[in-house]
């Protein structure tokens, strides 16, 4: 089966707004077996719509179009498409309903201008929008499909799920399974080396990939079941598994914070989190997770040294002597957060996130992370090598990705101790820096 | 002029990769006045990618295309484009030489598979590759101009820059200016309402966009020079000011935070959060923006009540009588962070995330804020209306873009108080629920 991508919006043509929508739904069919042979993009107008619809439709079984399903009168691909596939739009009763139960969820009169998004094609399939006001339709003639999304990811994403995917899977026939390996503190080239032999296989492939400063691999099988498919891949993955060991911290998980939470469950431990660079990062990442609450005991921020000494009890001295973004500034930061918090694990980064360095001595990309569970301290000191002006975001992501690490890595092992730890009590104010 | 941008690789409808290169273009184009219209992807595959070609020749001035221009038998977007164009294949000395000089560079020797790309159409202008093997080239015929690019951005982005821009700016007589007003606090439909007569504007134009529950008008004029752009888009802004008033937040900002610190910076005050579940959110974006050290405290994400009690001083009458998620603890969780860090502001989010509720009466997506300067308490109570599986992001992004606005609006008055503050000598354990 063949399909087209249309997105719609002129915001795209403009360069406003990058169109992650054709990679989503491009990996998305991939994997569904069905081919993709071109994707295009054209603004809000309806001229252009129903060229692009018109050449779409004579050479595709299916399309699906992205955008323009909002309340403005710029918003017109639900109106074009229902003209093109020559069908009337009529009042849906449930949409409706549902966009009038928005507005007053949210103490909002409702502007006469939603109505309109309740307005869909006569005999089509309605796709429920949870994540905003605009349903989604399948449109059938021919034997051919056109499916209409909406084009904000949040709302798009769940409704292809949810509405389009199964749907699709009855017509194609082959079907696709992949797994996602996610590794941790290895390099793409430096993992690849390790499985290049396995590269080569035919069905079931391997992939390699590089995604936030990390690297995956992906295993793909065809096959007629899922049940086949995973006879393929299940040797291959073991295989895997022998050459990559710890560096992999789950299969299809999204984040390594995912890991590290479903380890603390499991273990039933907590943790605590005292961030100085990452400026709440490694908080918001595990709190992410929904359920993190049995896990998580409390975060500080501590951005000023003020707040380093006063809430987590950094020595005055140790921040003078050596900075705040030192070995011994991160481990008394992690000793801090565990004993006010009472978490299990004290977890700390601190560090110089960029652009600029305020200290001379300490290049831009330097972070220090600590990780103690009361008894032995766990440091490591990273250098990104990113300090670009656009390095503060990447220098943030990774380094708590990094802690997060940690973390996994000491609950891993729980409660037997990782070899490269400290004994706390050797911890002393004249601890040398790493 | 009009401009179709042609995405040539198999691994864009694979959706192996993000098609960046097409943004990037687009925006360019857009500064220098041309209209891209339509943009295609098509795989390695020549009958398709004639198909493409001869799509856009039909309805375009100029065609752009990116990759395909490696040494592999797959890689033939020159190769198809010369054949369309009519042109022959002639070696060109300047590239074989470059190339060849390429691989001296690197002591490798030169796989002669790279030879190929050293063919050129003729009675082309050759683009130099200063990042790689491949030289791109610009193809005239019938007053239109074909133009083949390398796929990669690192070659791509210095090629466009120095060798297609300069040739591009001689075509265009007009350029393009923009403005994002953004703002907080209304939705789409309510703001084009205000704004529906200014829609009609050709030149400026006004257009509407909803971001990351955010709207935002994008204002464009077209003219001859910056100067005269501006001159046509000054009044419409003042305009729309007086429209949406304190809704805009800043106009070519990136966030709501980047307004509140800026003007925190520009006031002198500093802010503290306690964030329950936003989870560090606020302080994770305050942070992000470089400099924020001046007006940033420090956060507490006190997930657990024991951490509300003990480090914030929240009463456990508070959290047994009325729970976590209320107006009282979001009150007290404000005025606990004022009085631990000594900022000007305590800023608190507590809130039902989802995706579940661990209380049946308080429903997913329900949110309190509260806002102290240590004299008066701004209480805020959000239904965010999201409570689909996937509303977790959305209700914590969403959750700590409605406190950073809120400082925001206490930060602008201030030293004057906001009409909606309650004095806080009135608020005592007695204190309404709102």
């Amino acid at each position: 089966m063949n399909c087209e991508l249309i997105s719609v919006g002129t915001e795209i043509l403009l360069g406003d707004i990058v169109n992650t929508n054709a990679h989503f739904l491009s990996r998305q069919l991939a994997e569904l077996g069905i081919n993709v042979l071109f994707q295009c993009t054209v603004g809000d107008n309806k001229g252009r719509l129903l060229t692009a619809l018109d050449t779409a439709f004579g050479r595709s079984d299916l399309i699906i179009l992205t955008g323009g399903l909002g309340p403005t009168p710029d918003d017109m691909t639900k109106e074009v498409c229902a003209e093109f596939m020559g069908k009337e739009l009529v009042l849906h009763g449930p949409s409706l309903k549902k966009i009038e139960d928005f507005f007053a969820l949210k103490k909002i009169a409702m502007p006469e201008s939603n109505k309109k998004q309740a307005l869909m094609p006569e005999a089509s399939i309605i796709l429920e929008n949870a994540n905003g006001t605009a349903p989604g339709c399948i449109m059938e003639k021919d034997e051919k499909a056109v499916i209409i999304l909406p084009g904000p990811p949040k709302e798009m994403i769940p409704m292809f799920l949810d509405g389009v995917r199964p749907y699709l899977k009855k017509l194609s026939h082959e079907t696709i399974f992949s797994h996602n390996i996610r590794t941790f503190g290895i390099g793409e080239s430096a993992m690849t080396e390790l499985v290049s032999d396995l590269l080569e296989s035919e069905n079931p492939t391997v992939a390699p990939y590089a995604k936030n400063g990390e690297a995956l691999l992906r295993v793909t099988a065809k096959a007629g079941s899922k049940k086949e498919a995973e006879a393929l891949l299940t040797p291959l993955i073991g295989e895997i598994k022998k050459r990559l060991g710890s560096y992999i911290y789950g299969i299809d998980l999204e984040s390594v914070e995912e890991a590290a939470v479903a380890l603390l469950k499991e273990k039933k431990l907590t943790v605590a989190f005292a961030e100085s660079c990452t400026g709440g990062l490694c908080a918001k990442r595990v709190t992410d997770i929904s359920g993190a609450s049995s896990v998580f005991h409390c975060g500080v921020v501590s951005y000023s040294n003020e707040i380093k000494h006063k809430l987590l009890g950094v020595s005055e001295e140790s921040l003078e002597k050596h900075g705040a973004v030192s070995a011994l500034v991160a481990a008394e930061m992690a000793l801090g957060v565990k004993k006010l918090s009472g978490a299990d694990f004290g977890v700390s980064v601190t560090g110089m996130a960029g652009p600029e360095s305020d200290d001379p001595r300490i290049p831009v990309g330097t972070i220090f992370i600590a990780v103690t569970d009361g008894d032995r301290l766990y440091l490591k000191k990273l250098a990104t090598g990113h300090s670009g002006k656009d390095c503060r975001d990447y220098n943030k992501f990774v380094s708590a990705s990094n802690a997060l690490n940690e973390l996994r890595l000491c609950a891993l092992s729980y409660p037997e101790k990782r070899s490269e730890g400290t004994d706390i009590r050797e911890f002393t104010g004249s601890f040398k820096e790493l």
